[in-house]
């Protein structure tokens, strides 16, 4: 996995990125590490290493291979994720791997001025985070200009919707992301993130989830609270070991 | 995996089978299947079809190298199961394979005396099933007796141990068995049996998990829903893809 190059099982695994996405979304990748028992954060949300070195590699050939990564406000604070490819080795050309734009999706304008997210775009090692957020509300009015310009001044590009609900509907982000050039999506969690997009499981191209091989126990916090039945367009595509963790590979039929 | 023998990655994965086991109980083997979400079940229970051809193949292999199987009344009840090696190929010297002796946990004696356990004895296909029971409460007591005695002449066994409770302590069942000369026990589930022995892990010689690439939802039946924090002992050994599936194996540190 020191190999400069991706591992060969993704390249079939997301074939569908080499071609156009749908008119009205990117091609969505839904990727996250869990636990056997199915866990994806310890207790109160804890962030867990999970993954082992060879699979979190292979996430970070994955982030190279999409135009933006997003991920939820609540990850966003709690993890203070920098969503870049700090894990692969130099190309071979020695020109930088391409990043993903990073994309919090923050309906209430609550991330951090001094996340790594920004501070490694002011450091020119990342780009220009995009925030996705929802008009303000009566309730948010007294500082929400405040947060925005901070935000703004950090380096944020803050993308505003016409929605003033707390929770932004997957097909609308996902249009609003395909009309400003985003053609492939990499969703990397948490929770709830993870549960809005299975619930609007006919957006998921590609669902990619990296198993370790650990018990968490019923303190952690699992994803899947809500699935719906059906979610039979995923199919199976591919299953390999990826040092001690195991990748599991489903795809959209349709895809 | 239409070999004559077990898949190489279990011989190493199981070499404390070849030890005595501790004085007080058998070597343990932990196997279940179940879905990416970690659902053994569907709703209500109901059996699910998890694992793909190939690991029920491998998880008929792991049979074949324990002394006894064991199942809980519930999974007794509602699967029916065999708990035999049907899916192997024959033997190249053409004579049977090991069979596990089938055990039911079962305290208030609840097995039907029509199940394929016992029915596949009668017809000399199956080994005689053991089923251990509690002593009977007061509330047993009116047809407790009809229950034994139809049990018996159906050809089980019954093991009645000396407790009136409805749980039987894993350490009791554990010395009990390892007297009546089982020195290696594959436990099979259902979800009650799996998390009676993850609370008493230190029990545990190995945990094998069949992870199958499909979402069962919320609805399904879970297992660990009380897994202590203290599960360390179990350390990750080996990651296997079988077929579609993976195949997880975590080995106690003392083993």
């Amino acid at each position: 996995m020191s190999s400069s190059s991706p591992p060969a099982f993704l390249q079939p695994a997301l074939a569908n990125l080499k071609h156009s996405p749908p008119p009205d979304r990117p091609h969505v990748t839904l990727t996250f590490a869990q636990s056997l028992d199915a866990k994806i954060a310890g207790q109160h949300g804890k962030q867990l290493i999970l993954s082992g070195k060879e699979s979190m590699v292979m996430t970070h050939w994955l982030r190279t291979m999409h135009d933006g990564i997003i991920v939820g406000i609540g990850t966003a604070l709690n993890d203070d994720p920098q969503l870049n490819t700090r894990h692969l080795p130099p190309r071979l050309d020695s020109q930088p791997h391409s990043l993903p734009r990073p994309i919090i999706l923050d309906p209430r304008l609550r991330l951090s001025p001094e996340c790594k997210l920004l501070k490694n775009f002011q450091a020119k090692t990342g780009r220009r985070p995009w925030v996705l957020s929802a008009t303000p509300t009566d309730d948010d009015r007294p500082d929400w200009q405040q947060r925005y310009d901070a935000l703004s001044q950090a380096g944020a590009s803050i993308v505003q919707l016409e929605l003033s609900s707390n929770i932004l509907p997957v097909p609308v982000v996902l249009e609003k992301l395909r009309r400003l050039g985003i053609n492939s999506l990499m969703v990397e969690g948490g929770a709830r993130i993870i549960d809005s997009f299975l619930n609007a499981c006919s957006f998921i191209d590609t669902l990619l989830v990296t198993v370790a091989p650990t018990l968490v126990g019923s303190h952690g916090v699992a994803y899947g609270t809500n699935i719906p039945t059906g979610i039979s367009h995923l199919r199976h595509f591919d299953t390999q070991a990826v040092g001690n963790d195991a990748v599991i590979i489903l795809k959209s039929e349709k895809s």
